[in-house]
């Protein structure tokens, strides 16, 4: 009888975890189509509602009542469909009690697999979810998911998340560029715009897409793997204004003096002693007007840039949506506690397949960006760096529109039912 | 003989003014299209380098040189393709010099037709032109053009570059609203989004239309049409955050107190005595963590609003390359002094026609956002007020992509030769 059969079927669990980007949706797309083209082998994907917390407090979202359209519609909608959320579970040692209550949920509720699309931190959580169930002898077959706007995961070509907001902050510098060009002779000649990357600054390395010949812009790109040096960097301005007629600057939120203390955060205290809120864009904006006398103009694009899934990469979004597709075959197949991750096998055309890489590997390792990719100078990114960058941006997916604002999904998200007692976080 | 002809027929001159946008180059394209197709009557289109000063320092490009195709690139390329300047003429009885020097310009080069694409001050200033040419001997077709993300000129439905800014905010505004709902449960509770708009509000009020269901984004529209209340703002915030579990705010940088101090300025001193930088985003992001407690985020879009041709409206672009074409044929029917103008004759399907209107009405009048479509609790939009703001977002326009980024074109600018003595500007 099929009903018999698919209620024996293991369900699954997927969650979404830390800062969301433009295409985590479309992996979600992948684990749930992929998912339920196995019916006879994967129950329901149940999705933890924001989160791994969803999952703590048993609140499950039964993605099998949302139709197959609003299904696919996921791949072409940004943000944490299910909810994400910022919560680190602490070590086994420091607190087994949130570990022993996941494989309590996922025994109440049948989930025999785990499937947890994160960054560094959610790949080290599904690491430690492999390890308890077995030793608590509740085998789930666990698979981390990359994702991650900072594309600081190791072992993958790149990050699902990261082509996106790299296309954006490249055609971003290349338009307000265009502005400033315009109003350089009389009005704004210096141009700043703030991108994230708190630790390293492939973000902001990404805006060198948008040079095609000398002179374009950005001029000056400052990273957290270089120390700032105000004296270089004014100098640097100020050449590139006489040279060409204005400079654009793209800075990381990361970007740092050499003690550590960010650019941010210098001559932080306001009247009343609060922390000055700027930023990293209005603190340069600032220098460069007392020490050059230029005007200026900034920009933070903040959530702007990894929600902006109106000019997502086509290339991230198939990366996005085959490495959720992958996660369930590895699980099918047999294949716990590992990741899926993106094997480059050509630069250009770029050419790429699928991988995997065990999760004890992957745990609480940062991938920086190689210093051979940032110019002697330190104000650039060089050939080699573009090499790698170039494809990750290639290709466009638009998004349906109905009366000029794209369509995005909105799912019903409706619980199950709930079978423990309430947990306390 | 036709070579005879053609030199016979005098040139135009046209120039860019003020702030730029993600549309003035459509109608620049439709001005230089449109009198290729009537080279029997308009020589060359020269345009002003850096816009009207190019007419005082006879920088004038000569588009004859730039091919068909590239100036077909000019639609769909944002920023100034001339150049554009912040330079306010004064009025004729303080500087007559250099409206005496505009028309010897344009006698030294045949200069018949006068194009002034703007705002305001742009129009005030073409119709001082034709009335001083006039009584010096040399007369000369003026029309002006209307040009401003500002959206505040009267007698015209809209403003081109306005619906693309909108469209940019509208959207820009919907996604980062699913990024803060993804992680409103364990982080970000707040997010404020500064657009541009220090006069009037149309900007910020067009997020509006990321507005679908009850409780969507945005829940609280700032706007200087509005005295700002600190409390009132402040309860509203947290109401929202109860309410839906997040609070989307976008704000006008022209946000002010009932005594006129912009919001922006509050508090305004550091340490050291600097205005601080912040802006009205990171502003107000203090007050809703002093007072409220809530983790934020901000954004100030800046030039990449305005620039952001990637995702311009195709309502609007149509319309610019529309006023373009209309004010050259404006000028070969005899029209003199006149601005052409958007006739809105239908809401919803949206239908427009050309009209036109004398300088000499347009000049330093400011449009306002009528009281109408400021919803009761000042926070937001009504329902008129959407009924005028949906259409102009209309329709998506997207330019040719190479390697993953927008072409946009390069013009090779040629200059004239100079046939005057230096003016001192």
């Amino acid at each position: 009888m099929p009903g018999k059969a698919k209620r024996q079927a293991p369900n699954a669990f997927y969650a979404q975890s830390g800062g969301v980007t433009a295409v985590i949706n479309a992996t979600a797309c992948g684990v749930i189509e992929t998912a339920r083209k196995h019916n006879n082998r994967i129950g329901k994907v149940l999705a933890g509602r924001n989160g791994i917390i969803g999952a703590l407090s048993e609140e499950l979202i039964d993605t099998s009542r949302e139709s197959t359209a609003a299904i696919a519609g996921l791949r072409s909608t940004p943000g944490g469909a299910f909810g994400s959320c910022r919560y680190k579970l602490k070590s086994l040692a420091e607190n087994e009690r949130e570990y022993r209550r996941l494989v309590e949920v996922f025994r109440a509720h049948d989930i025999g697999y785990f499937f947890y699309n994160g960054g560094g931190d959610s790949q080290d959580t599904a690491y430690k979810v492999s390890q308890l169930s077995r030793s608590m002898g509740y085998p789930i077959t666990c698979v981390g998911i990359p994702k991650t706007v900072d594309n600081d995961l190791p072992f993958t070509d790149c990050c699902p998340g990261f082509g996106s907001v790299a296309k954006y902050v490249a055609v971003s510098t290349r338009e307000a560029a265009l502005d400033v060009a315009s109003m350089c002779e009389t009005s704004t000649k210096v141009f700043i715009l703030e991108v994230m990357g708190r630790h390293a600054g492939w973000i902001a390395a990404a805006s060198c897409l948008a040079q095609e010949q000398p002179g374009d812009a950005p001029h000056v790109i400052l990273l957290p793997e270089v120390d700032f040096d105000k004296a270089r960097f004014l100098v640097k301005v100020q050449a590139t204004v006489e040279r060409v007629g204005y400079c654009v600057v793209v800075v990381s939120e990361g970007a740092h003096y050499a003690d550590g203390t960010f650019v941010a955060d210098a001559g932080s205290k306001d009247a009343f002693g609060h922390t000055q809120l700027g930023g990293v864009a209005p603190t340069l904006a600032n220098m460069v007007k007392d020490e050059l006398g230029y005007k200026f103009h900034w920009a933070v694009a903040d959530y702007l840039q990894r929600a902006a899934r109106h000019l997502a990469s086509a290339t991230d979004v198939k990366q996005a949506y085959a490495l959720g597709k992958e996660a369930v075959e590895l699980a099918l197949a047999g294949h716990n506690a590992v990741m899926p991750t993106i094997v480059r096998t050509n630069d250009s055309p770029y050419r790429w397949k699928m991988g995997s890489v065990s999760l004890s590997r992957v745990a609480n390792v940062e991938r920086k960006m190689p210093k051979s990719y940032i110019s002697k100078d330190g104000f650039g990114i060089t050939a080699k760096g573009k090499r790698y960058l170039a494809p990750l941006i290639r290709g466009e997916d638009y998004p349906g529109y109905k009366n000029g604002m794209p369509q995005y999904v909105r799912l019903k998200n409706e619980l199950v039912k709930k079978q423990l007692e309430p947990f306390s976080l």
